[in-house]
């Protein structure tokens, strides 16, 4: 036990461009001692590599990087209940390697920071698991979240639109509930975390789809249109830049327009 | 007609925290020859004040300030029709001063800045009313988005809370349709646009609420617990800022826990 708590900064960096950081964020990372960096395998080097370069840029020495690997997820196709178990199960293993780390790489009076993909409040562990441990009660530390750009206005940004239209509501969903989502209002769909294009699934011919990959990198891929006529070409380069990359990041937006395509 | 297009940057200065803005919002206006600002009335102020510090601590000379007074828009209650059409009214009135600033204001080959709060993806007018002007045709402009810090990214951060719970959706809406939204599926709701507490008309003991007004300022409040418990709290904080500032913007994130209170 110690008078001094640690901190721990949870800082959105953004969804790949590393402009994308805010003044706020810039100024956390100065006054980080230690970062946390998670690795994705070696696959995904390339998100690893952004996080890096961030801190080379950005950071003010003294500071240590620490990196770890990611439990690896059962990532078989599954019904919902097994995909909460699932998740509740590497959620459980990723919160004892960040007790591990906050336990005995942090020193009490010091900080330590994730660089988090996008805006920490969507669809990341990183707030749950700290919320975890502290509920555990083994290891305390006075979080603080700095918000970043997320992949959803990134995609916005890139095809100029906004997210809803005129008065309505915007739903947010990971592929496997679209089901749920799409017909229930006349609001317009993120789809996030699609491993099975599921927009190939929707119908409707007054549906559009604004679509895009590697948002905020060189890589990026935007596709826009009458999902009827755009779904083909969606699927095509999604398999092309899928066997070059050897992973995909896309999301997009789902919105029924009426009369005339907008 | 010139051979050199207009350039128009709508730039997402964040929610209220001028250090919201990003590296690539504080890029673009660096390169940005006239600013439009659009003021919100005397009551909102502060809102346009905070543009105009950004633009002096940011921008690099020479460039051009515009103020713009918004057209007042019909705020007495009404219904659902009433509403879309007295924002399509507000809206091409807006596209007509817009038109005119981008007509006579900007010469071609000039880049003009749009600097719109949060993120110009959410429920903002400015895309939309760029789209417009666009189909009238009068005058042309290549638009360029930067994605901002929305005020629902900045609720969540103060919270320390994600938005959605583990592979579940989330659901943005404006406060009038809050009753379509709530009970649709298992997701959390982010109520924006609220000029009723509306919380205070929704059920169940199971309900929790994060709430926040002027996020990210120095006159920030937040509060969260059962709704139950809270709400009452929440009203009169509400009322008494309100009478304080001559105004009000707040969100909430309204969420169904299970058992345990989360
Ligand atoms: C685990 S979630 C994390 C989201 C992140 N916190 C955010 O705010 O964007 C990963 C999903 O986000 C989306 N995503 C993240 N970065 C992206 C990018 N650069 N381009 C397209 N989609 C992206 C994809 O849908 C991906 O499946
Ligand atoms: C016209 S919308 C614009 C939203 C903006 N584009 C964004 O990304 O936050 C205005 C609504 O946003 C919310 N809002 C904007 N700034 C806020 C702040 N600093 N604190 C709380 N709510 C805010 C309120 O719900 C308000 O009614």
């Amino acid at each position: 036990m110690s008078m001094e708590q640690r901190r721990v900064l949870v800082i959105g960096i953004g969804a790949g461009d590393p402009d994308q950081l805010t003044l706020a964020a810039v100024k956390a990372m100065r006054r980080t001692d230690i970062f946390f960096v998670v690795g994705k395998g070696p696959d995904k080097a390339s998100l690893t590599d952004l996080r890096h370069r961030m801190i080379e840029e950005h950071a003010q020495g003294p500071y240590r990087v620490v990196e770890v690997e990611d439990p690896s997820r059962d990532r078989r196709p599954m019904g919902r209940t097994d995909y909460a178990d699932a998740v509740q199960d590497w959620r459980a293993r990723r919160g004892d390697i960040f007790e591990g780390l906050l336990r005995d790489e942090m020193k009490a009076g010091e900080t330590g920071a994730f660089l988090v993909w996008g805006d920490p409040s969507l669809y990341d562990s990183t707030l749950g698991i700290l919320a975890d441990i502290e509920e555990r009660g083994s290891v305390s530390a006075a979080v603080e979240v700095v918000p970043g750009i997320s992949s959803v206005s990134t995609l916005a940004a890139r095809h100029c639109i906004p997210l809803n239209q005129v008065g309505r509501p915007v739903h947010i969903t990971p592929a496997r509930r679209l089901g749920d989502v799409s017909g229930s209002d006349d609001g317009d769909i993120v789809v996030m975390l699609d491993a099975h294009e599921s927009f190939a699934d929707v119908e409707g011919d007054d549906v559009w789809i604004y679509w895009g990959a590697y948002l905020g990198t060189p890589d990026e891929l935007l596709v826009a249109g009458p999902l009827r006529e755009v779904s083909d070409r969606i699927r095509q380069l999604r398999s092309e830049a899928r066997s070059r990359h050897g992973w995909i990041m896309d999301t997009y937006l789902l919105r029924t327009v009426e009369q005339k395509a907008k």
